[in-house]
């Protein structure tokens, strides 16, 4: 009953914002992890993955936002089943909290076709709504009690399990592996992969010069023949040697998989929906991360894995 | 016990933010605010105000924010000896929720004398911090349930109990009173009062002109003569007829005290602690509120008080 529920209105949270560590060792220090999903699509490849993740589920709280649209509700529902079968199976497989939110402002491309998402003129629309997306999301669920935000789109389908530790371990501000897909080559048969994800590069002179002589409401796109920028891009830094751990200092930082320390979102640090020195949504906030004094490093040889359509 | 904790993990809470209303009448629609103060020091003629809001308590939750120092140890003891008397209190008088951080970074300027705090080449410095101080704030108690965010310094002694129903009222998505401060004249003896917070202002050429002369890395200050900005001041418009809620645009605010749509910082908005358009705090969440599409107002005729040291 209500005045039940005011009676119990517990008299006062006190946080020391130093009791929460950020350690290159979370789960000896007990750190909540914070994973936040910006979903359009439901892929029951991601949920099992998200699944397989070894840190410890009760040190994981869970945040989504969906786009209201057909294909959002059809994935809020989908999502919802299996937090629900998740969330009432054993204690041990139980995530700490979960919350699923509804977008509530319109998604500017009704289209989720790979080729139609990706279409230049499209790009800045679609990402300063995606940067509204991921604001909202973590402004309404990063707690006093978060060490880490782990950003995690919808269609990574295969991760390492030990991601979270992995990443963690070296104790960087922004971490960022390598987004690849797998495929099978049309000419051989064989399952193949290749880079996905463009967002993780070091500046380039010739990106400067570019933005110099752009209008600040312009922004710079990467990945486009139309604009050959010679940034040095993560995708093509992978090699075949097995030191996983190599890492590479960034400029830009793309979300498919990026871990943050949560101090750097209290900063302020948050994906810019406007040009942000012409940048915009996950490239902006590696900027916005800098101009704050947090730096962005990549992991060439650490490989996760972007669904193919 | 642990396993009774874990046993008692909530399955799954959704949330869909269009049930989140946020109208001009707050308190017929069961809106939450959220009232964040940075907290330096301790002054009981801010706690009985903030009492004496008639906006009903059980939908305000209260979040503060204070230094890690001598100070704000001892500011820290006497709010929360009031927030637990208020607490275990008459029902009525508690409110929905209350949390009190620890900044985990030092103050840059020890002095809280009013003449040290305001020195030009303080400014930068000190007000980077009190961006950190409020983002920090803002990231950790903004929840998915808040319609309304109330800046309120802890250093505001006066304000209308009607305080927040009256500035929702206007249904702008940023809305700041006037702040003034009382005083004895002392030629006459009589108690009069003066402007207090000057960041409330509409832009000017002069100033524009100043900041496209200015490093990118350089902010501009109000109020200093030593840079005269030619800006309209609502410190300076307030009259002396009683049309309380006469409207004024404007490009900067304070953040004496400020209502914001809890959905501008879900977008994104934040305190920049770097120079953004050469404006930095309040001033800066102003602009960033302005790139995303969301103007502020100003009541140059509703006034709050500023303690008087
Ligand atoms: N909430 C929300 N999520 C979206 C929207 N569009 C895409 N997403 C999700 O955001 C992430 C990145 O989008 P995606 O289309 O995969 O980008 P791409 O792989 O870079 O082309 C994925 O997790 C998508 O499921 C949207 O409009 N709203
Ligand atoms: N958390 C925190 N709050 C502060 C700090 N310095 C000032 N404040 C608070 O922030 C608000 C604005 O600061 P104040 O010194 O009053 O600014 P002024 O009135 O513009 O000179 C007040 O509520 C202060 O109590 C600080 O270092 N940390
Ligand atoms: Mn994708
Ligand atoms: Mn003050």
């Amino acid at each position: 009953s209500r005045s039940k529920l005011i009676g119990d209105r517990s008299p006062v949270r006190r946080f020391n914002l130093n009791n929460v560590t950020i350690t290159p060792d979370p789960i000896e220090n007990q750190e909540v992890v914070l994973i936040l999903t910006p979903m359009a699509r439901f892929y029951q490849e991601y949920w099992d993955n998200l699944l397989n993740l070894d840190y410890p589920h009760e040190l994981i709280s869970l945040g989504f936002i969906l786009p209201k649209n057909k294909e959002g509700n059809a994935a809020t529902a989908a999502l919802q089943a299996q937090v629900t079968k998740v969330q009432k199976g054993p204690l041990k497989n139980r995530f700490r909290s979960v919350v699923i939110e509804r977008q509530d402002f319109d998604s500017p491309i009704t289209s989720q076709d790979e080729g139609e998402r990706h279409k230049m003129e499209n790009q800045k629309v679609r990402r300063s709504s995606m940067s509204r997306a991921r604001n909202s999301l973590l402004f309404t669920t990063l707690g006093v009690e978060t060490s880490w935000v782990l950003w995690l789109d919808a269609d990574i389908v295969e991760t390492p399990p030990s991601l979270i530790q992995d990443l963690a371990a070296h104790d960087k501000p922004l971490i960022v592996p390598n987004c690849y897909q797998r495929y099978t080559d049309p000419e051989t048969g064989k399952l193949a992969e290749r880079p996905y994800d463009f967002n993780s590069w070091q500046d380039s002179p010739t990106a400067q010069e570019i933005a110099a002589k752009m209008d600040p409401d312009d922004i710079i796109l990467e990945g486009y023949r139309e604009m050959a920028t010679y940034r040095s891009l993560m995708a093509y830094m992978a090699d075949q040697g097995d030191e996983q751990h190599i890492e590479v200092p960034l400029d830009g930082v793309g979300g498919t998989a990026l871990l943050v320390k949560a101090d750097v979102h209290r900063d302020g640090a948050m994906f810019p929906p406007f040009p942000f020195y012409n940048l915009i949504e996950t490239e902006g906030f590696a900027k916005m991360a800098k101009r704050l004094g947090w730096a962005a490093t990549g992991l060439p040889n650490y490989k996760v894995y972007h669904y193919n359509e």
